[in-house]
C-alpha cells in the first residue's frame, strides 16, 4: 500500500449534499488528504467554501480552471480529482483534467449524451488514467458479497434481476416552483432523462455489477406523473443483459412514503438474494429449497472482498459514507498500483465504461419509450 | 341478514389445496352449510372425498353432472356453487350450472380464452345470477381499506400502482418431472399463460380493485427461465388503467426465497400506501410530506368496509382463510338481497366481469410480448 | 379419527370478543358442531344471542345452570363445553360441568386463587375428563415447531427464555371510566393481578410449553403506572424453570404503540429462536455460528406436529383463529381416544395443570413483588 | 466554531476494534487531527501501530507515560486524549492525563470500582477539564431526537423504559479457551461484572439519557449460563429512575442469533417510541390512540439536536461511526467554548458523572443479585 495521497474536488460547496459525502468518504481511512478544490461556480463563494471545508487558502480556488492551471504545475499535484458539479458540466471539466493527466472520479450521470461519454472513455484509455464514475452504492460490502457469490457460481445461472430505485421526494405538484427540483426536469440542464438518469441507473448499474454483465437491450416505459414535467418522473425498464439474463427495473420520484428506495433482488437456478440500501448490512440469501438466511456484514464466512470493506464489528451498522469510502479505497489502491507500474488487478470500482454504458441505456430507453415499448439495443 | 344458505363445491377433493380453503371460508361465519359436492373427477374418490369433507352420503356425488342433475330438482337446492376444478374445465361446468339457474363462484383464472369468458358473463347477466371469480385476496380487510381510501380521495389522483406476485416454487430445473407443476406450463392444460394467469392476475386485479379502474392497455415481457418450458415463468407488464393511471406488474414463479410474494403499492398525489399478503393486517400509509404510519386491522378509524371484515381484535393476526370468508360473506349478502328483490348494493366481491377482464389482459399481454413489447389494447 | 362431536359454550354472547373466536375455531375443521350454549348472564339476551350464533332454539339456554340441567340428561349430550365467562365465575361453572361428567375447555386465567385451581385439577383427574385451559397461542404451528425443536435437542441445553406480552390498550389515564377496562383493575372482579394474569401468563405458559418445563421460582416487580389503579398494569418477572433454565418476562398494558405484543425468544447452547404472534407463520432460527434462517409454516422439513397444524400452503398467512382451531382439534382427538378407551397419547394442548401452574405463578409473583423482589417458590 | 484541534489516543492499536472506530469518528468532520498516540502496551508495537495509523514518528509513542511526558511539555499539546485501553487500566491513565491538564474521553466501563470513578469525577471538576465517557450510541441523531421529544413533553410523563443489549457472541461453551473472550469473565481483569458492565450499561445509560433521569434503585438477577464462568453472561435489572420511572433491562452475551441487540422503548402517557441500533436511522413513534409513525433521520420536523447530527440526506443510512463522530463533535464544541471562556451550554455528550453512575449501578446490581433480588439503592 502506498501512502496518503492528495485529493481535490470540483463542486461540493456549501449547500451541496454530495460534497460533504465525498469529503468524509475520501478522508475516512486516512488514504487521501483533501488538498485542493473549487467548490462553487461563484469564485468568492468557491474560495470561502473551500476554506470552510478545511482547504489551505492557496489551494481553495475560485474556479475549476484556476484550479486546473495551478495544480498541473505543482510538484505535489493532486493524485485524484472528484468532479461533483451539475450534470451538464461534467464533460468539459472531466476532459480538461484528463488532458492534464489527472485521475478522475466523476459523479453520475457521467455525461448528458453518448458521444461525450465515448470521448471521455477514449481519452481516459489514451492517458492511462485511473478513472471512476461514482456509482457509490457498489461500495457496500454486502453488494460486493452478492457480486462475489454470483461470480463464484453460488447462485447458479442467474435468471432474473429485479432492481428498484424509487423515492417520493419529487411528488409535489408545486415542485416546479422549487429550484432544487425544477432543474431536474428541465431537458436543458438534465438532458433527456430525469429519474432514470438520476436514480434508476444506480440500480441498473448495480444489477450488472453483481452479475458481471452489461445491458444489451431494453424495453422502456417513461412517464411524467406530475403535470407540466417534460422529463419522466416514473419509469420501468425491461432489460436483457449481455448473456440473456432478464432484468426488471422500476424507478420513480413520486413514490410517496418510500425513502431511499434502492433495492436489488437476484434470482438464479441455485438460489435468490435480496439487498436494500436502507438496511445495507444484510443480505437475505435463499438457497433453493432451503430456508432463507441472513448474511451479516462483518460476520465470518463472507467473501474476501466483502470482509475487506468492513470497518466495525458485525452487528453495528455501517452506512453510505463507509460505502463511498470503499470506492475511494479502491481508487487509492489502483492509483498506487499504477504508479508502481503494476498490472492492474481486477478493479472493483465502476470505471468510465460503466458510466458510458448507463448513458447508452438512458438513450436506448428514451427511444424505446417513444416507440411504444419496442425493444431497443443499447 | 338472511339465514344460513346451502353451498356446494365442484372439485376440492383430497389433495386439493384450495378445497379445504373454500370449505373453511364458506362455513367460517355460519352463513353457508356445506350441502353437496362432486369433489373429484374419479367418481368413487369423488364420493369418498365428499363424505370425508362432511357431506351427507346422498349429496356426495360422483360427478358434477350427477350433482347438477340431482340438485336442480331439489326444493332445498344449493344457493351457491363453487367451481374449483382444473382451469380448462371451468367453462363447461360454470355454464351448465348457470343454465340451471345456480349462483356460481368460479376459481381463477376464469376461463382459458376470451370468448368463453364473454359467454359466461352474458349468461350470468341473462340469468341474473349472483356470480363471482375468486380473486380472494380482495377479501382482506386492509385491501378493502385501501380501496375505500382511494375511493374517498384520500390519496388524491392516483399516479402509479406497483403490483407484485412473485414466488419461487417453480424454480427447479427438474420441475418438468413433477406432475403437480408440469401441467401449469403445458398450453393444453393451462392455456396461453402460466404464471401470469396463475399468479400475476391476482395482483393486477387487486390494483384495479383498489383504484376502481380496469386495465386498458399493456406492454408485456413474458419469459421462460427454466429450459424447456413452453409458457412463461416470469413476466413484467406495464399497464395503463382506464383513466390513464400507470401500473407496473412483476410476476414470477422462479423468485427463489420469496414465499407468497403478493404485494401492492399505490402512489397518489396526496400520499402512498403499501400492503403485503404476508403481513395482511397492516397497511403502511404515507401522507405527502408526513411520516409513514401503520394502519392496523381492527383499530379505530378505518373505513366501514374494513371494519366489517374483521373477526378478532386489533393486534391478533387474521389470515387468508378469513379473507376468503369475507368473499363468501359478500356473496351471502348479495344472494340474500337478490332473493329479497332488493336492488343490488355496491358489490365488494369480484364478479365475472373481473374474471373476463383478466382473461383479456392475459391475451393482450401474450400478444404484446410476441410483438416485442408493443403496447396492446385489452 | 372419530366423527363430528357436539360442542357447547358458556359465555361468548354478543359483545364478547372471545365468543366469536371460540365458535369459529371449534367449528373450523368440521370436528365440532355448535350444539348448545348459555351465551350471557342475562337470560333473555342469552337465548337471543345463542340463536344469533346459530343454535337451535331448544339448546339456546337462558343460564348455564339451565344448560347443565338439560344437557346432562340428553342422550346426545355435549362432548365438550367451553367456559368463556368472566374470570371470577370460572370456578363454579367448571366445577359444576365437571361433576356432571363433561369435558371442559376453560378460558384463562383458570381461577382466581390456587385452592380453586387445585380443586378443579383433582376433580378433573377423578372424573378422567378431558380438560384444557385456553392458552390458545400454543396452537400456532410454529410455536409447536419450537417445542418440537427444543424437545429434539436441536437447541442443546436451553439457557434463557425471553418472553413478552406487552400491549398499550390500557394506557389512558381516564380508563377508570371505561367499563370494558375498569373491571380488570378491580381486585374483586380480577383477583390479585391484572396484566400478569390477563396477558403475561400467556407468554410465560408458552415459555414452559416450548421448553417442556414448569416455573419453579420467581422474582417479580409489579407496578401500576396509571394513577388510581389497584392492580398492576406493568410487570417484570425473573424466573427459574424446574430444571434451572432462566426466564425473563415483561408484560404491560401501557406500552403505547405495541399491538398484540406477544413474543418469545429461546436461547440454547446450540442456537436461538424467535417467534412473534404478529408474524406467526415464521420462526427465526439461529444455529450457533451460522446465519439466522427463517422457517416458514407449511414448508418442508418441519416437525410433524407443526406440519399437522397447517391448513393452507406455505407463504399464505394463517392467523389466531387457526391456532385456536388446533387446540380444538387436539381436544377432539383426545376425547375420541378416551372414548375409544385408548391410552392417552402425549397431549399437545394445555391442560388444567397448566392453568393451575399459572395461578400459582401469579400468586408467587404478587408475594415476591410485595417482598421487594425476593425470589419466591411457586 | 473553533478550528481543528489536536487529538491523541491511548490504546487502539492493530487488533483493536475500537481504535479504528475512534480514529474515523474523531477525524470524520475535520474537527480533530490525529496527532499523537500510544497504541499498544508493547512499546515497539505501539510505535509501529501509531505510524501505521498515520501518526508522525515523533508522536507515535512507545508507552502512555512516554506520551504523557512528551505531550505535556509541547506548546502544541493535545486538545483531547481518548483512553481506549483495557478496562482495568482506565483509572490510572485517565488520572494521569487529568492531572496534567488534558481533556479526556474514556472508554466504558469507566472504572472497575466506585471509589476510582468518584476520584476521577472530583479531579475532572477541580481541573475544569472537558471529560466524557464513550457511551457512544448516545450520538445517534434519532436517540437524540428521542431525548428531545421526552424533554419537550411530547411523551407526557414517562412511565416505563424497556432497554435491551443482548448479543450472542459469547455463547460457545469453549469460549474459556478464546483469549479475546476469556478475560471478560475473569474478575481480575473485568471487575465484578461482565456483560452488564460491557453491554448492559450502554442500554441503561441510554434510558436515562433519553428521559433525563438517573438510576436510583435496582433489583437484579445476574446469571452465568456457560459453565465455568465467574461473572454473569446474562442479566436482568429492574430499575427505578430518580423520578420513579420504571426501567426494565435485559442484557446477554449468549443470545445466539441476535447481532448487536441494542434497543430501547420508552412509554409515556401520551405515546411510546422505539429505536434499535441495527436500524438507527428511524424511530417508531406511536402517539396515544393514533397509528404508529416512522420518523426518519434527515427528514423535516425533527428537533434541532437530531437535525444537527445528520451528514447525508434522508433515506440514506448513517451508522455507528457517524454516531461516534457526533460525540467528538460535541467534545470539540465544548472544548472550544471552554477555551473561549464561555459558560458551558447544555452538554449532549455523556460526562464522567454518567460513567460514575453506571459503575454504581453495576455495584448495586451485583449486591442485589447476591441478596436474592432485593431492591438496592444506587
Amino acid at each position: 500500500m502506498s501512502g496518503r495521497m492528495r485529493w481535490g474536488m470540483v463542486g461540493g460547496g456549501r449547500g451541496s449534499q454530495v460534497g460533504v459525502a465525498h469529503k468524509v468518504a475520501a478522508c475516512m481511512d486516512g488514504l487521501f488528504e483533501f488538498s485542493a478544490g473549487a467548490a462553487d461556480i461563484d469564485p468568492a463563494k468557491s474560495r470561502a467554501d473551500g476554506i470552510g471545508l478545511g482547504l489551505p487558502e492557496d489551494r481553495a480556488y475560485g474556479t475549476w480552471r484556476e484550479m486546473l492551471d495551478a495544480e498541473r504545475q505543482r510538484s505535489d499535484r493532486l493524485d485524484l480529482v472528484t468532479v461533483a458539479t451539475p450534470n451538464a458540466t461534467h464533460f468539459e471539466i472531466v476532459r480538461a483534467f484528463l488532458e492534464a493527466g489527472f485521475n478522475v472520479l466523476c459523479e453520475k450521470p457521467f455525461t448528458l449524451d453518448v458521444a461525450e461519454a465515448e470521448e471521455l472513455v477514449c481519452l481516459a484509455r489514451e492517458r492511462k488514467s485511473i478513472c471512476g464514475v461514482n456509482f457509490g452504492f457498489s461500495g457496500y460490502p454486502m453488494v460486493r458479497q452478492a457480486r462475489a457469490m454470483a461470480n463464484a457460481g453460488e447462485l447458479g445461472k442467474v435468471r432474473v434481476v429485479v432492481m428498484e430505485f424509487a423515492h417520493g421526494f419529487h411528488a409535489r405538484s408545486d415542485d416546479a416552483n422549487n429550484p432544487r427540483i425544477r432543474w431536474r426536469y428541465d431537458p436543458k440542464q438534465a438532458g433527456n432523462s430525469a429519474v432514470l438518469a438520476d436514480a434508476g441507473i444506480h440500480a441498473l448499474h448495480m444489477g450488472g455489477y453483481i452479475i458481471g454483465q452489461s445491458v444489451a437491450e431494453v424495453s422502456a416505459d417513461l412517464a411524467s406523473c406530475v403535470p407540466g414535467r417534460l422529463l419522466e418522473d416514473d419509469a420501468a425498464l425491461q432489460v436483457r443483459f449481455s448473456d440473456g439474463t432478464i432484468g426488471r427495473l422500476w424507478t420513480s420520484a413520486i413514490a410517496v412514503g418510500q425513502m431511499h428506495g434502492l433495492s436489488i433482488r437476484v434470482f438464479g437456478e441455485k438460489g435468490g438474494l435480496r439487498w436494500r440500501q436502507e438496511e445495507p448490512n444484510q443480505i437475505i440469501w435463499s438457497p433453493l429449497d432451503e430456508p432463507s438466511r441472513t448474511l451479516e456484514r462483518g460476520a465470518g464466512g463472507l467473501h474476501p472482498i466483502a470482509a475487506r470493506g468492513s470497518r466495525i464489528p458485525v452487528g453495528h451498522p455501517e452506512g453510505m459514507l463507509e460505502a463511498f469510502a470503499n470506492i475511494y479505497s479502491d481508487l487509492h489502491a489502483a492509483i498506487g498500483a499504477h504508479a508502481a507500474g503494476q498490472a492492474g488487478a481486477a478493479e472493483d470500482f465502476p470505471g468510465f465504461e460503466a458510466g458510458l454504458e448507463m448513458v447508452r441505456v438512458v438513450q436506448a430507453a428514451t427511444t424505446s419509450s417513444k416507440n411504444r415499448g419496442q425493444w431497443t439495443s443499447v
